[in-house]
């Protein structure tokens, strides 16, 4: 099951479904977009200069893990799974395996992994989904394993 | 034990043992700043203005827990823990008890939890630690535990 995203199609804890996957648009990362989010965010000198990038353990001028975390999250809340009453997060597990490099084209890649109906609060549930955001190679550079709070559809 | 940081005092894995305490300055997060950074980046109602945030399940505009991230990046990247080799994550369990607010004063503690020398390269190890940020009532707003790799202190 794979679906592209549709504006015109939001979705709610009733529609859910475990093992249904959606895939987002494509993310372009700009060095210079790169390096003044990291400026203002994680000014270290391997996210600021390719040539501090190029001695580092990067091996080159690499994105911010919280820079690729929010372009991520623009993928997922402009395509993807569009949730009728949005995507708020509770928390959840993310990893980094790679760098994301300038001219990296970003796409993320949901499954759902688990459904939870709230006993107390019945018009909502907690969805476990894996989000994984991809280069343009196919290449895992975020994993993001998160609980969300996903409402019913309004009566 | 609790230490504030000192830009003189750059830290490698040498230095660091279990328990040690970090804390860093503190981040005012601004109004204009979150709706900026959510337009660009989380772009929902309750993230970009405050009469949908007042009518969402965050009670008042709140911060997209990205932007609460990056600025707890921030505060650990300029003060906290300051490490000699910079502060490279590999992943790690994020989580946001409680939104953060327009004029919210953040600051982040890190604890060190435990820390790991690498087998097959001796010049470095991977600490995994707990960096809570707090605003200004003590209350928690985002807990991370992280493993981040380290160095050596150079020969």
């Amino acid at each position: 099951m794979s679906e592209q995203s549709d504006s015109r199609n939001t979705l709610y804890l009733d529609d859910l479904q475990v093992g249904q996957r959606f895939v987002t648009g494509t993310y372009r990362m700009e060095a210079d977009r790169m390096k003044a989010f990291a400026a203002e965010f994680d000014p270290q000198p391997f996210h600021l200069d390719e040539v501090a990038g190029n001695n580092s353990i990067f091996g080159g001028l690499a994105a911010s893990g919280w820079h690729t975390a929010a372009a991520s999250m623009r993928l997922s809340v402009t395509g993807g799974m569009r949730l009728g009453s949005g995507s708020v997060g509770l928390g959840g597990e993310i990893s980094w395996p790679r760098p994301t490099r300038p001219g990296d084209i970003l796409h993320v890649e949901t499954e759902i992994l688990e459904i939870i109906p709230s006993r107390s609060k019945p018009n909502q549930g907690i969805v476990k989904m894996r989000s994984t955001t991809l280069n343009q190679n196919g290449e895992e550079v975020q994993v993001f394993v998160v609980k969300i709070i996903v409402f019913r559809r309004p009566a």
